[in-house]
């Protein structure tokens, strides 16, 4: 098993964790729960995989990543986690993805630019679409420091690879800066300012 | 034209109904109807051409499918076909994606389990779309058996396939026992369990 | 710069300007501005890129345009565009889009059908994730020409390239014929007919 499987699989389980918290405050049946825990642990990376070429993308490779995020989600089912939980996985989820991103990205020759968004969109894609098909706002607009995080988590791993770290150092850093810093905002509530006042 | 096209013209002319009759109910413009049959009968099929790596997907190469997806559309705005017709037409688009889905990913060497996901993929992604579109509930999280008929379906086909059965029988053999599941599951109104019981 | 990233070029920036202001209506912070600013811009040619097989898809390739959909976003945040903006630079971006995704499709080999279908999906892709991800109806639901002026715009630039006229006049055509439907269907508010008409 490489780093990236090992990677792609934290990324996976804490992501359908989340997923899984949505179907049960939907009220949804196992199929949901599993439904929702895969596109959330999945979403993201099938976007990234197809933006760069990877065909099929990881998860349809994979049987051991497919088969664990069923399992997380229908563990979820079974047992009782605070609802709460939902962004912390999240965030988790958020900050493995971004560093993942970022790195196959970079790897695949891309510039840094576009690195960050392919970064960001594995990161925040399993969300969103997790979000929409039960017609919630996704977190990205809800303003706490997501998809900031996210772009930091990508930059930090960007210059970590400059600076000559090796890859479980880069990842791992990024993912903790990411993670930590939506965590710390869903906290404290740290955003970002908006037009709200009578501006528009 | 070969059995493929052949399967794939009736998994969308079928979908494409489902989508023009959403369409009706939304009272939109032929141009909606014709926007949400082609959405419903080919998102799936597009998705599953995405994942497998079949450029560019069916319905861009093919003007005869297309064609028929757009005339159905039309047709279903110039005549009138029951509403309830929505589900069962969408039942019998699922179940021949499920089977098209699955035997497609067996062709293109992936392993079992990836095959189901594939063919759930492919069966419910356009119905997704469709009603994501315009603000419904995917019939996914509405828990009457339809992701549950569509892995069924799915399985159906390997067994077969690993059996030796020729294809258009294991197609033919898949597409009817999902799509009559799920138009059991709507008539009978059979579902799974959810967690509504208090647990929360 | 070829003519192909300048089309692009313009195409992007205008819709970015539609996406920021949604995001400026639903009150959303610079990062909200920038996401929506981005899916409109780059959402329907990135989808019309995985069609044809172009990968990575362009704003993945090319810091510039993403640079500029994001500068563009931030600007709206900053300055203050009348709301009613919005669907006047989403009509141009409409334009720009139908006609570059035309050319593309042909340039690819496909056959005029599907050039249309490709030309219309990269036109309204990016417009539809915009209204999905934050709740609104979709434009092509509306009503008011949306897709049928991205298709008469597509079916102008088949006609033009067939007729052997170069690709900028070829563009510019369809672009603003395409354009000015849809621009002159929202002042006067045509629309198609539907079956509102108790034909249910």
């Amino acid at each position: 098993m490489t780093l990236f499987s090992l990677v792609d699989l934290f990324g996976v389980s804490v992501f359908a964790v989340s997923g899984a918290l949505r179907a049960r405050e939907k009220k949804l049946d196992p199929i949901g729960f599993v439904t929702l825990g895969l596109v959330t642990a999945t979403g993201g990376g099938v976007l990234r995989d197809a933006i760069l070429g990877r065909v099929p993308p990881f998860v349809f490779q994979d049987s051991v990543i497919l088969g664990v995020a069923v399992a997380v989600s229908l563990a979820v089912f079974a047992v009782n986690i605070p609802q709460k939980g939902l962004e912390y996985f999240d965030a988790v989820g958020l900050g493995f993805y971004s560093a993942m991103g970022a790195l196959l990205a970079l790897e695949k020759g891309l510039p840094p630019i576009p690195c960050v968004l392919v970064a960001v969109t594995s990161a925040v894609g399993g969300g969103v679409m997790r979000e929409v098909m039960v017609h919630e706002l996704p977190f990205i607009f809800r303003g706490t420091l997501y998809a900031t995080a996210s772009i930091l988590g990508a930059c930090v791993l960007l210059v970590a690879h400059r600076a000559g770290a090796p890859d479980p150092l880069a990842i791992g850093l990024a993912s903790a800066i990411a993670a930590g810093l939506r965590i710390l905002a869903i906290r404290f509530n740290w955003s970002l300012p908006t037009p709200r006042d009578g501006e528009r």
